[in-house]
């Protein structure tokens, strides 16, 4: 073992009164869903709104005085960026941060305001690995590896040690994985406490780098992801062993899944939190008779997820329940045709959030117009009541489902032009 | 007085180990941005997910025996609904909640799901108080009100109580008014413990109540706004006389401030706020000289916001900060224009997410054609590079500024058709 208890709990000293002791909370409603016992650790709380917090501070206090004089450089599209740039400002340790090209713009800005300097290099991660290691050498900078350091993940365990000793007679803990600093400390830290705990990870299924490193399988890891945090494409050296000694299995969770945790951590919770910090939600949610009936810790890691996506996320949401659908009516291309498909409606109390007109490319006589209304809905029988309003009419409703758009908009939680 | 300290402290004991004792924390980067030191006391955590469950209890506890048999009956469009309904399963008493015909579904159904019997009518909520009078009457209900009771009062005002005990050394509170009952019970508890304490109290420009009710002013209050939950037409008659005693002031907010309160929630602190909920944040952000300095608790009252609400309001947050852009460009009606522009814009590093090519309506020569671009930019600088690289090719780009669109959509934040 590259670290111990003993080294996860002088961290826990350090950090003590430095980071926030975020809360840790059983949730009644997620409980009901799951059918497990559902606590959270909202890491989404702390000061930059994840728990990379943790780690950068033992790593940034563990530099000589000659190393802090000549600053860290990290390499980071997110949360490990806004960690080391705020505590290395408050340490008044220079830092430089390099973000992928495409790194969302409200990331790079919150990286910037904590003070660091920041440089856009590669298309990603993984990319940016030799420019680092360049940069590094070339001004004398101290590489602060997000995760394959035992520094760093002895920070992260103190996670593993706060909620095991609010709660002691948890019977697993949930912990998304990228590179595994989270998952390792945190295992270190559980297994020695009460050594009978499961610890289970989460991985996305397009990013399953730790799963198949573990089996040896070398398979590409690729595609988009709500949950950038844990788009990893390599396991750490130092966090694999850990790994593979002390978590019993991971869970690996598809896109909508992990759309519907967010979707129901701020629904519900009335929390924000991005798609790695709500993969242990997805992970219960995919798999609910694995952790039916046990008391289970689940990490949320982080809260920095962009409005933009946020906010896509909430209306597909929407889409998904079956309160926001579209509509579509064939009706004449004249005057009051519109207002009476509208009246119909209102009078079946749906709510009406946006209109089209389909005047060309339809495969309907010319002196028909098809109407496309999206509705906002109280759930699916609902649905059917409108429907059936309308069919009263003679105007011959027809239900557009996801995938089957004539107007065929992009998805709007991928990853734009 | 119509209630003392006394009371408070008696409903506090009442709620101790029922209620959530929500976390009241000190916010560093609000702070920063307002010049006061904030404090903000998270109600929307409670498990209706707002302050209502408190006096909700007080109420329903002091039912007799054949009140709780018959049930209870209460008018809400809201977390007062809530609250109730969710109280009064637990005491297995059966609830009645009259909602305004327009309220959202999602509020409906959350009520429903709570196991109450929800009753659509009227247009709002004061026409919906003569029906629930005949309807207790002639069913033998009683009337939980929502804020004119000392009961409820004194629930409500347990807030105060824990805001104080956590942090003695406040020097003034800010809370959201609706009909006054949150208020008049955290100013009794707060002036009784500090008598020295400021009591700010915040309502909407659009429902000034209370702050004109003070003044004997009979204005109008109408009109939409985000903040439903404090858009009440008639201030308590039991509320408004603690409220001229104790409360030094009522600060009036904006709309578009109470969006950007609502945004900073959730970008900030990571967590999902009604519109009444960010109401107090908005009163600080409206007028910080009054605050500055201060050590000022804020009663995020709530988190009950719908989500395709809470969509819109960041999706205009991310315009109103510049953001989220419309530019209009010219070019010719060819093959290949709209690939030039995009590559221009893709250059200069903003990101499209939506496109409309205007044909017919334009003010433009018939061989041109104007492409309006939905960008998403760093900041405002960041726009006029975009704007400058675009002209550089000859394309007059130009900015369309909200309200001056010529497609005219609505305003997604406001009431849908």
């Amino acid at each position: 073992m590259i670290l111990t208890l003993s080294d996860i709990e002088a961290a826990g000293r350090m950090l003590d009164g430095k980071v926030v002791r975020t809360p840790f909370e059983h949730s009644v409603t997620l409980s009901e869903i799951t059918g497990a016992s559902v606590f959270l650790k909202f890491e989404n709380r702390q000061f930059t709104a994840s728990f990379k917090d943790r780690g950068a501070l033992v790593r940034l206090a563990d530099l000589t005085a000659p190393q802090r004089e000549r600053g860290v450089i990290a390499l980071s599209a997110g949360n490990h960026a806004q960690g080391v740039a705020y505590r290395a400002r408050q340490m008044g340790v220079p830092s430089t941060i390099v973000m992928p090209v495409s790194t969302p713009f409200g990331k790079i800005g919150s990286t910037e305001l904590l003070g660091a300097t920041v440089i856009l290099h590669g298309d990603s991660v993984s990319e940016g690995e030799a420019f680092v290691q360049e940069r590094a050498e070339a001004d004398g900078l101290t590489v602060v590896h997000p995760y394959d350091d035992p520094r760093i993940i002895a920070g992260q365990g103190t996670v593993g040690l706060e909620m095991l000793r609010a709660v002691p007679d948890l019977d697993c803990l949930v912990v998304p994985i990228g590179g595994g600093g989270l998952i390792a400390g945190i295992a270190v830290a559980a297994k020695a406490l009460k050594p009978g705990i499961r610890i289970i990870g989460v991985e996305v299924e397009s990013y399953p780098s730790m799963h198949h490193g573990l089996r040896g399988w070398s398979l590409p890891t690729a595609g988009p992801t709500i949950a950038e945090g844990i788009a990893v494409k390599r396991p750490g050296v130092n966090t694999m062993p850990v790994v593979r000694q002390l978590v019993e299995d991971i869970v690996l969770v598809s896109e909508a899944r992990l759309e519907h945790a967010v979707q129901l951590m701020a629904e519900i919770e009335k929390q924000v939190v991005e798609g790695a910090g709500a993969a242990s939600l997805a992970a219960v949610l995919s798999e609910p008779e694995r952790f039916a009936g046990q008391r289970a810790g689940l990490v949320v890691s982080g809260g920095n997820i962009d409005s933009r996506l946020l906010s896509s996320v909430l209306m597909r949401g929407l889409v998904r329940s079956g309160r926001l659908v579209r509509i579509r009516v064939q009706t004449a291309d004249q005057p009051g045709a519109l207002a009476r498909a509208a009246q119909v409606i209102a009078k079946a109390g749906g709510n009406i959030v946006d209109v089209h007109h389909q005047l060309w490319f339809e495969d309907v006589p010319v002196k028909l117009v098809e109407v496309e209304f999206v509705l906002e809905t109280r759930d699916a029988n609902h649905v059917e009541r409108i429907m059936a309003a309308l069919a009263d009419t003679g105007m011959r409703p027809e239900r557009v489902q996801a995938g089957h758009s004539r107007t065929n908009r992009p998805a709007p939680a991928q990853p734009a032009l």
